[in-house]
């Protein structure tokens, strides 16, 4: 078993992150990493509405989703790798504000699932609007080749 | 009650499609409507990639709910708008491919709460592989402003 | 608009309880009732076990479902009833105890769709054990005869 | 590898159904296995119900649930168990029937996570109407003791 050292697990996650083109696409930055805690933002743009110039929600859950996947990073050694197998995702208030926050946190690491839930929030003046809850089911996978980071 | 005309349904959907930002930014083409179901495609691109240089299950995700709602709105009047409650993805497979196609179809089509079903494809050479299943709940809304389309 | 009156909500989520046939069939009690919170605990039985003799997932899913749906009656009107569009469980470790905790807990009180998320727990000598997480999704259904209560 | 023989499956799930707690306190009854497809039926009970005296939603879960998780034993060798992980339910109609029918069918037959898609159905005079769809996700699990069956 490799060890679990946490400026390892930040610089994997980092660079995990850095390698993803959707990320970059949407114009979203890690902002932190802590034990089983991973926050990620998002400035609005219209480059990411929906058709009432709105943050889309499908781009909702993918922030929020990669949110949740990078939380189970910080709990896994560094030989092993996570597939998404489903999320679901309430909306619970329209993705209106200048900037997002979103979370993803462990709620149960097992050793082959791992479950996570997040938490989406529109930034704007005045108190944090709680916009979307996830909850994403993952498999640890180990020794498979080409899917590392 | 407003009459449902399907060259009317056609150039709404048309129209509310090409205002996404989002479905711009993805690359993502409306390539089928009829009577509860509607295909979107999208070709594979770098900007849309996760950390291991396939597409982003958000991205899939994103894709096939904007399908599911479109499907939705096949089967409503022109004045009644769709909001997206909630919806779950299973991954079933990874995003590996040239060009993806997104299929949503409606599975209940209530007066107020509608629930479609989306199936993900991979295209490539061979055959479409399955690569995702959602399950899409939407509320129709009724006489609110701003949210038409 | 009717007022929400403690008293009246417990009376109210008492003989709504006491009416369902499957909480007798199951042997479930409701312990606890406060703002946005309900719990329900049922002793593990034979006579609801699955085929390795544990809790069943489905009736671990049944007495969470309802905790999450009560929690929502203590945040609405005595005039307004709700329906359960959809949940989403996840079953996170094995239904083995001999008694179970259920709760449920309001997490977006809208006036039209409430979304709840419960916790179900295992308790025997020791920690409380953490066996299912849920997410419901019900709607407020105003002046429908028939499904009051 | 064991061999899969339809003999064996049929007896294998006739016997964990038997097994079953639940579904003998519910009523329910195995009426169809073939490969990737399992019907269980259930009589409509006072036992059953939720407060307005229709079938409870849980209980709707329950039978459907279980009825996925057995079209997934039609598809695995016989020294494989399965864990549910998660599942998915969306309530379409009310449980209004005297019968019910529950079909659960195989979308994804992974070697490690399978997925299954559900049916069910309220019997009366007339057409079936469809009451509720799930998706469920199962974890195959091998050479594991106590949970064989």
């Amino acid at each position: 078993m490799s060890e679990i050292n946490s400026d390892t697990i930040d610089d994997r996650i980092r660079l995990s992150f850095a390698r993803q083109g959707a990320m970059r696409t949407l114009g979203a930055e890690l902002t932190r990493i802590s034990q089983g805690v991973v926050e990620i933002e998002l400035p609005f743009s219209e480059k990411l509405t929906q058709q009432h110039g709105i943050l889309h929600a499908g781009l909702i859950s993918t922030t929020l989703e990669t949110a949740c996947t990078y939380s189970a990073y910080t709990m896994i050694e560094s030989d092993v790798s996570l597939l998404t197998i489903e999320f679901k995702v309430n909306l619970l208030s329209p993705g209106k504000g200048e900037r997002f926050l979103f979370r993803g946190e462990i709620t149960k690491p097992g050793s082959t699932i791992i479950v996570a839930d997040g938490r989406a929030y529109a930034l704007s003046d005045g108190p944090a609007k709680l916009i979307a809850s996830m909850t994403s089911t993952m498999m640890a996978v180990r020794g498979r080749e080409g899917i590392s980071g």
